[in-house]
């Protein structure tokens, strides 16, 4: 994840707001000398900075998306998803024929990509080709330059490696794309977001153990009800994140099927018998995820049903995420005019004017990123939806969404267990006054006096600002005795 | 409103259960033998009830199309609309030639349609024809047929009022249909949302007034802030209330613009020049709202722009409506184990298992709508982008959830308003015991001693459970005489 | 699905527009002559139409909750979901000790509920209290009612049967309400979704066996691409299909999970030991599907993941149905000006003012319908995260929405499966005139000569409108009987 | 817009996998000998970048957020709008008393940060606090440690301006935050959306002038329809943009309200009297926009309904933009198998396998962002939606996707009309022949021979495969010489 957004401002402009291409050029010329090659593409000849491994579709695109800057680049994901997948082509061409000196240059390029190790080679953003072709050809142009150094040869003669011809050969980016996307995906869910939620699940399930015996009013409609165990209360949080993860998992299987070895529509043009298989076979080994290759190509390269699946777990996850948080916030408001049953940590001052104040801010994080997954989830439906006969394209878009969602919600359930859930403390005297007040309680008599008569007692003691025993007995419905043996909160934490 | 539905279902079976033809009709024939009379469309003949005004194309229809059943008809306000613009276009094409006697039954039965006398003839679901054709021709049958019998004619004979030729003379369902989705919306947004929200404007603004001497701790982060009045809260919701309104309105301008004139494809093919203004004078004449020709029907039938705009101001609405609601349910929570300062009124018995239990019912219904209403943006915007061409084909879902949403925001305005607002009552010795007992009082000593040691003042106070000002006294910060005259709640209200 | 709605609009008013009530019961004593009686709950007296099953609290539901009409009821699944579970709390409430005649005649009436026989005393909207307290009460009143009527007791009399005592006995809206709900869903899935799913897969799959040797150009960015066969591209929409199936399945799980049991919070109290597994097994023994007791009642209450997750399913769905039904328009657009490779059945008048026009009706529902369950969704998602404490509140409106999509995607492939898929043809010449001419087919020369070489055929035929074949040969990269041996669709369709 | 993301990588880790801290520091040591001074703030002490302007309170945030890394980092636009409110802050400040010298040093710090001279001092990613408060903070510290330097001070000293006292005097968070928001928001809205949008317009609206002429045939329901000008066609997008301007422009009122003078809860506490128009003033004066006072700040701070608004209308923009590239990528599909009648300029190769392939990739680029923007748009409306009491906490998400919203339509706009629409040429034979054989043009004959005569004909000849002329004749309605009279597509663009 490290790589240097905008060390390369100078010689690009994304903004609608660009200087004209001389003075632009003018610009870079005296900001550290900057030097150009030429580079070609079928559309013809573009200048290229020097040091940099990419080529003519690349310069090519920056000049035509000057959509949204610097932040709006194709996720570093991506990247690193298409270095693996450029090694494991190459490796195969390599069994398939290709020239060992050329895959294993090829080899050595895709595998710095993965490593991260070239990020600053690739600056397109999002908003280009809906099947993200110009980041395919990103990332041959850059891969096959840096083998062109590594075997001696000369920056953009395409000699001895050629980015079409043996970078992406058998391949397209109509299954390329859709690759990298899924490996990306399965990846930034491995790597990012199970850990974080079981790291949440754990640190909740401790604190369900460690609230076991704390019994407390519950509840419903934002209303008093009848008690629960702040342990049962967390254990309902536990569940949910458990399912999260299980909800997540459950939508792994299509992503894990991949598209290449498809080609431009899916029917494998141009690649051999085997090579799909083969693919998918040095992906899953390289990621120790078990990827294979998918089931029909035509399905995996005009729809992205599988990631459009992916984002609904997401979705549930923040729908999770959402309840959890803002039941913690409330608990725990306060400190004196709220519910104060929980105690939350204390992490930086509140307010820039309210001297002292401490905020639930870990809480308010979760449940922006929440939000922002809903939305995440909203426009990688609309993207799905929009393909069209044998591709699907608003790939960039749709990936974007998913890793943005994947990994919002990992970092956000880290940082909420490690600055909030493990420090919750609880404020005992509080949570007991509150139960030992609650009208609520006047439920456990319904087998005995029936709902009509308990409804009476509970709206008397209500309107008299009285207990339900005093009123119980007052209205002659039992004997004090029959109350308290009838009436015990810690009886009322399960069937009988 | 008072549309009956569901009483022919013994001839029409809407759900992919329905029983093999043979024995539907079987059943039909048993049930209250109904009879058939013979119609034809240029696809061939069809048996109708001989009680219907509808036609073959009707029939044929519901025979294609059974999807979802009853509840999923097509919304009544836009046969309504129907009615008034089939009025419209008659009284037109009488103008413009059209056999006056011809011309005076259409207008006569359209005003029947309009006045919701022959609700029962339009049996068909939102989910047909994405130009809504076969419901313009369901009008177009009701109406012909009707007339005839007017006219003393035979049922089904097209003659002498043809649904075509003379009903729907100078018009195409291409520009009625979304002539007949605008006057809907507008009648809906002026008879129940406008005069909804600004019952719910009233009520608000009432208690506001009456509150606005009750001082009361604020609360931001969900945590104790400074103090505001009771009357400044609501005043917050009388603005949002109001800007509500505001935002409807500011959207109601492309509303008021009608397709009619355009038929096909926006051109205005086999109209009269004059036709499209006219009919949109009359329209507004009949309807009482500035309705005008609009100025580019090749927009107006091809996007609905207009109505995603409504939508997305009616999600605004909803947006308001989500916090006003949540703010007084959490406000009234309790009895005792809530925040409690507000008293909401008890309506009904709120629990089945809980005797006693009142519960902020009104909230959930409306913060439910509010919901449902950002759904139905979602489902007309997917609608609204999904045009082609000359005409988007989107139109009976996307009138559905226009009107859905405005109605529902409408009538739970009227219910909240009537079933909670208007009583709410306030626990005063509560709201006085929570701001005098705040920490965030402190506040007030910012511009005498500074942010830092006012902080330390709360802090301290907040670890040791003791008052603001023992605190500050015993800090040596200030005097007891200097905190009573800076630490005053009813000073702290507005700038000085 | 045989409920007649709104015969009792005499006696109801549910818009904000009502007349004031004493001139409706003035209508009403007009209307037929209706009578009443008097029931009363916790909350006073009120007068019910004698020939209702339903009491108090229904009424009372009726006069609080004004919003939406007839339209807006509970989904008539939910009040079948209910009486399967009164009868299965019913049966196992009589082997913990319920007077068997009570239970016995509970059974019953509920059996009368379950197989719809009751429809017409259900008469509340979706939009009342957010737990569904009211419509549980609705169910409690009229089974008490219908079974003293069996017992021969008095209507209202609460005698023999209790609602709340005897017919809610063990239970809580809080836990019924859910419970409902999932069953409710589940026999929608299985009733109406997924058969409907099955129907369309396996018309599909057919067309793809039909068309397996007809070769087509591909298309990808909307543009000319290399060529599949239409076997093939209808391959892709089958396993869009195939995994929609396997999708909704694979969010079941969660669904089968039931709430009861966990009565007012969660905990169970008032139940018995074992009630919440039998009840279970009850409802699976009742429906024949999986039904099990949720593992955590307190997850059960609080939030609807479950449904959040299946709504999440439905969602999938609806983005495959998009881009199918648009795929098949557009492919059969036409007749003449369009893509015109699919001939689609023409199944009535297309047009009320251009003769002889035939439109893509059925993919015009479908992908209608596909918008509004994306919609639904987001509502479902909106209500689903802000659930608070103990219970969610938006209960009504989450089933609302999820049952709407359930149907509406079932109903909808059946019918585009059996008035458009099963008909679909095929314009045989005009797919091969379009094959033959395509650029595209140059891609086969890549292996042979290189991707810039093949690029400079395509763009010289392109620009000189000329073929593939006389302009590579003109170019000098090849002869005509390489051409010939290289450039062959029917070799294009796979790996070599 | 150019602030160099992600140089200080070496001393912060965003990410949920950081190193331990002791690792991290040491990295930091040895990556060119950085070195610390220590600030402090009410939660104690912190070490600091000697070169950075922040102090503790951001540094800490670091610490307790690393959620999403450096994309995510508060959007620049919101860094500068607080130069902008901190600098009329001061200079109302000084108005009122406040020392001279500090508040013009203050002042000329806010400058910089206004003039994104010091972006680099600004890490803080959005998902922190929901009220924007460490932003705040991160301001207050970088303008108080940069005006200490200017005169003549040592940072981290407070001493002699304070970050609280001073640079946040009569201002919380609270209001500053949201006052931010909406000066971000209004500035992108004018420096790149309306801008862009207008360029779109007049592009769109010359190739509608120039394509006046050109007749062509309709389409509806993606069908064949009657004929209209390519010129209307394209009159219908310019309809939409006009309106897009049009409703953007209509939703600004509300977002020039300033929320600046309500301080902690919208009382205005801890602000003088007139502070507030004054600020306002200040700001308009420093913008050229028509900023004012809010004139309910409670309002003002618990809801964000103008930016939900004014996100409402950007998601109208991206449906009208939907539309009208999805209308220009098919009417330019094929070269040779699409519809083919619009020739998109070529920008770039379109295949990394299929040579010479061009595609309509600035549609899908527009499409992309208009996908995108309906999910912010929902993120936005959830964000709205769930403040509570006093203050909404999800400030930071929603200004976010707003002003991301706005700036991708903008840059896509006009990304759009340099790169396609002024190069968009007409395949004028295409047109024509397509036109000509248009069975729909028997619409003409509607007048004068009725429809359903007129259906016989068009029918007819479809099936077999005639011209309309040679079928009308043969069927008997009419003679060859009617036919030219009456059908003749220069006739058919608009009303007799």
């Amino acid at each position: 994840m490290s790589r240097q957004i905008g060390t390369q401002r100078h010689e690009l402009c994304f903004t609608n707001k660009c200087p004209p291409p001389e003075s632009r050029l003018w610009l870079v010329r005296n900001a550290g000398a900057p030097s150009f090659r030429i580079e070609r593409d079928t559309f013809g000849e573009l200048r290229v900075p020097s040091d940099k491994y990419y080529g003519a579709q690349t310069v090519r695109s920056t000049m035509n998306f000057k959509i949204g800057g610097a932040t709006e680049r194709m996720p570093i994901q991506v990247i690193k998803a298409f270095g693996i997948l450029k090694k494991a082509a190459a490796e195969v061409n390599k069994d398939y024929g290709l020239d060992p000196k050329i895959a294993d240059a090829i080899i050595k390029a895709a595998d710095e990509v993965a490593a991260g190790k070239l990020d600053d080679h690739f600056p397109l953003v999002v908003w280009q080709t809906g099947s993200g072709t110009q980041t395919n050809m990103n990332v041959n142009e850059v891969i096959s330059n840096r083998a062109i150094e590594i075997l001696g040869g000369k920056l953009g003669s395409k000699d001895p490696v050629h980015p079409n011809d043996h970078v992406n050969k058998s391949q397209s980016s109509n299954d390329t794309f859709p690759t990298a996307m899924h490996i990306a995906a399965a990846t930034e869910v491995h790597q990012v977001l199970l850990p974080g939620l079981q790291t949440l699940h754990d640190a909740l399930a401790a604190k369900a153990e460690q609230f076991k015996d704390i019994i407390k009013i519950g509840r419903t409609h934002t209303q008093d009800a009848v008690p629960l165990s702040l342990g049962q209360e967390f254990g309902g949080y536990v569940q949910q994140v458990k399912y999260s993860i299980e909800r997540v998992k459950a939508s792994m299987p299509h992503v894990y099927e991949l598209a290449a070895g498809g080609t431009a529509v899916g029917t494998g043009l141009n690649t051999r018998i085997g090579f799909a298989e083969k693919v998918a076979d040095k992906v899953a080994a390289l990621t120790g995820l078990p990827f294979i290759t998918a089931p029909n190509k035509f399905e995996a390269l005009a729809a992205h049903d599988a990631l459009v699946e992916l984002s609904g777990s997401l979705n549930t996850v923040a729908v999770s995420m959402m309840k959890i948080a803002n039941d913690i916030r409330f608990l725990g408001s306060g400190p004196r005019s709220g519910l104060g049953e929980l105690i939350l940590p204390e992490n930086e001052p509140g307010s820039s004017i309210m001297p002292g104040k401490v905020n639930p801010t870990q809480c308010e994080a979760m449940t922006m990123v929440a939000a922002q997954v809903m939305g995440n989830h909203v426009a990688v439906t609309v993207g799905g939806s929009n393909g069209h006969f044998e591709l699907n394209v608003f790939k960039p878009m749709i990936i974007k969404n998913v890793l943005n969602s994947a990994r919002l919600l990992g970092d956000a359930s880290v940082s909420f267990t490690n600055n909030c859930v493990v420090g919750i403390e609880v404020n005992t005297e509080r949570i007991n006054k509150l139960m030992n007040e609650s009208l609520m309680l006047v439920t456990a008599l319904n087998p005995h006096i029936g709902y009509d008569k308990a409804a009476a007692i509970a709206k008397t003691a209500h309107k008299e600002g009285s207990t339900l025993k005093a009123t119980a007995v007052k209205l002659g419905f039992l004997t004090e005795e029959q109350f308290e043996q009838w009436v015990r909160p810690q009886d009322m934490l399960g069937p009988k």
